[in-house]
């Protein structure tokens, strides 16, 4: 970056491009609103309210997890966005070649920090992914968690728009169930009041 | 709140509905504006970056951090700017009044949780605001390095608006020259040029 080029420390100066580019995630719009249902919410508004509700729900974890880890997940969780773009968790179709446009934007993005960090930040990434690790099973439920009770608070409207039924759903939290057991009733009690109100479909019967 | 009203577990209750109203920070606009020029930042996306930043940084920090506990006051330093607003750093007449303003703010929105949680929050918050121990000396020195790099990259608009001058910044900015040694020629690269190309006013002459 011109506007940098006065630094002599080339290491610091790859970090804070970094740290510029990932500054499009600002920009990054996700189908969920805010809780006053007056805009649709962003990826870096998301990863904060993430990783701030990982702090504040960690007794909730079914396994005892390193939170450091899971909130330094949180912050990184979506940042190949600023390439990929947010993908519809409900859109089939785009979910079909999400995986592989998200690893070329890894390898784009986290290639313009030197190796060690590179890796570092993409180990953050993959742990994510993969859902293996107690950090990342209850990163996984805290993520699902929270657009779900934004789209619940802004009655649904985002599930009408785009037809979801309660089946999507229970399915696409499920890792709650067994990552974050006691949130398990919140994901129950949601569904189960927003088919009550009409603001969600129920489970398509075939 | 009403529509959680389903849930019988009445503490994890209390930390819903503290999750949902510190959604707010993301409508609470500060000075500056995003690298790309194009509207104010909030303070959810203030916090996601300066943590995010945190943890990029973490090496230049001059005393060793729990990088974690770092991270966590980064996610929560801001949290009472959802009832206190947030104060321009270079607002004389608005940071006459904003400690009183910011400690009202913190009994309202931390006493929300029961009080072991509410006071970690606090205890967070007020190790930022007092800056004594290393996590809150680098948390503060990141804290000040990200808008000034967003102020650079957006040519200085926000500084000529509200007359800034440069002994202002370098004032403000002066905890990164002890906190984080390595990133003061940053500071320093940016004040030159910003006053060389003429986006920034030179410190005033007595």
């Amino acid at each position: 970056m011109e506007k940098l080029a006065f630094l002599e420390n080339k290491k610091l100066l790859n970090q804070l491009e970094f740290a510029v580019e990932i500054d499009k995630m600002k920009q990054i719009f996700r189908i969920n609103l805010l809780a006053d249902g007056s805009r649709r919410e962003n990826d870096a508004e998301h990863s904060w309210h993430f990783a701030i509700m990982a702090m504040l729900l960690e007794e909730y974890s079914a396994e005892k997890v390193d939170i450091g880890r899971v909130i330094k997940i949180a912050l990184v969780h979506d940042l190949v966005e600023v390439y990929a773009g947010d993908t519809y968790a409900y859109d089939a179709k785009g979910n079909e070649d999400k995986e592989e446009r998200e690893k070329q934007a890894a390898e784009k993005l986290f290639g313009m920090l030197e190796p060690a960090q590179a890796e570092f930040f993409r180990s953050l990434w993959d742990e994510f992914e993969e859902k293996s690790t107690p950090e990342a099973k209850y990163a996984n439920a805290i993520d699902r968690i929270q657009p779900l009770m934004l789209n619940y608070l802004t009655d649904g409207k985002t599930w009408q728009q785009n037809q979801v039924h309660s089946g999507q759903i229970l399915k696409r939290m499920d890792i709650i169930r067994t990552a974050a057991p006691e949130l398990w009733p919140v994901v129950q009690g949601i569904v189960r009041t927003s088919i009550d109100k009409g603001i969600l479909l129920p489970k398509k019967s075939r």
